[in-house]
């Protein structure tokens, strides 16, 4: 039987990764977030800062590359998408797990028993929320999360063709401002341990 | 306090009616549905049969009449659209309810206290329900269903300018397909009485 992983896609700031760890902890399986920057770095050979740099929330040279022409060959973005790919495929293999961003709902869709789900959230929330959670700076947090909006969508376009924020690219979507993180928490434990009781 | 209303949005044959009734008889509150358009033609003096064909799963004819302009004043489809509003304003008011489609999450964003969810289903799985729940003809029922998709979107996009299956306009979404009709029902009654308890 595949092993049956969460898969969590979430907008920036809207508590997704918060949310995959606290269901992970219930459930006693390894949830991977920053791991999964670690693993890319250690397989890829570029430093942690760098694949994180050049990943979802990649700074603004990141579309021009991205989308440049491939006539000298793959650029250091497929290159990282490969190796993401075969990180996040052996992760799956090893057993029950979350998984939290990096289009893996995509790589790991023929591959594993998934439940796919998508935390969002208002613009005002998650600029209320970066700022008191991240630390992040207080001038114009709408703003640098429109940003990060536009490249996560841009990022997803790309490599999965699927349009981000489209309720039925997931098998559960869900709003962590009117919800909550525990009760974002809730639904997908109940609904995790419900697939598996389905698929046993 | 305002009354809590289950609203449920939902793509043609996904079952999102279905799972609106086992939600509202487990919580013993009702559920309108076909009993929205019977109170929309008491009170616009229309048909049933004309309000239901006029609605969201309105015929050819509804885009070119919804759209034409407004020269000579309102058109049927501004003075049903009235009468609807009314209607849903009116069961909202009365007491805890269920309401499925017609818009009732944007009628009723400021007015009640809203747990807004969005059911969902591949193009195949809905083509085989309503041919053997509903007992549709056998023949294309794909085509039929992405007419009724491409309808209910633009009905939505021109009364309430959403984009129609986006997560982000909705609380939860869920596929009824992956998750069941049952596991969506228990997802949204547990979801209203967390709300519930939430807010009191």
């Amino acid at each position: 039987m595949k092993n049956r992983i969460l898969i969590i896609s979430r907008e920036f700031g809207s508590g997704g990764r918060t949310v995959g760890k606290a269901v992970a902890q219930r459930l006693r399986i390894p949830c991977y977030d920053s791991e999964l920057i670690q693993k890319i770095a250690e397989e890829s050979g570029f430093t942690e800062g760098y694949v994180a740099r050049r990943e979802e929330s990649a700074p603004a040279g990141f579309m021009s590359s991205a989308l440049a022409s491939r006539a000298f060959g793959p650029t250091n973005e497929d290159y990282l998408w490969e190796v993401q790919r075969k990180v996040i495929l052996d992760l799956a293999g090893q057993g029950p797990c979350v998984i939290v961003g990096r289009c893996a709902d995509y790589i790991l869709q023929n591959e594993a028993d998934c439940l796919k789900a998508f935390i969002h959230a208002s613009l005002e929330y998650r600029a209320e929320r970066i700022v008191r959670v991240y630390g992040e700076r207080e001038e114009s947090p709408e703003q640098r999360i429109r940003e990060k909006d536009k490249r996560r969508a841009a990022y997803h376009r790309f490599y999965t063709n699927m349009k981000w924020g489209y309720a039925k690219n997931y098998h559960v979507s869900l709003d962590s401002q009117a919800l909550g993180i525990e009760g974002c928490a809730d639904v997908l434990q109940m609904l995790y341990e419900k697939s598996g009781k389905m698929s046993e």
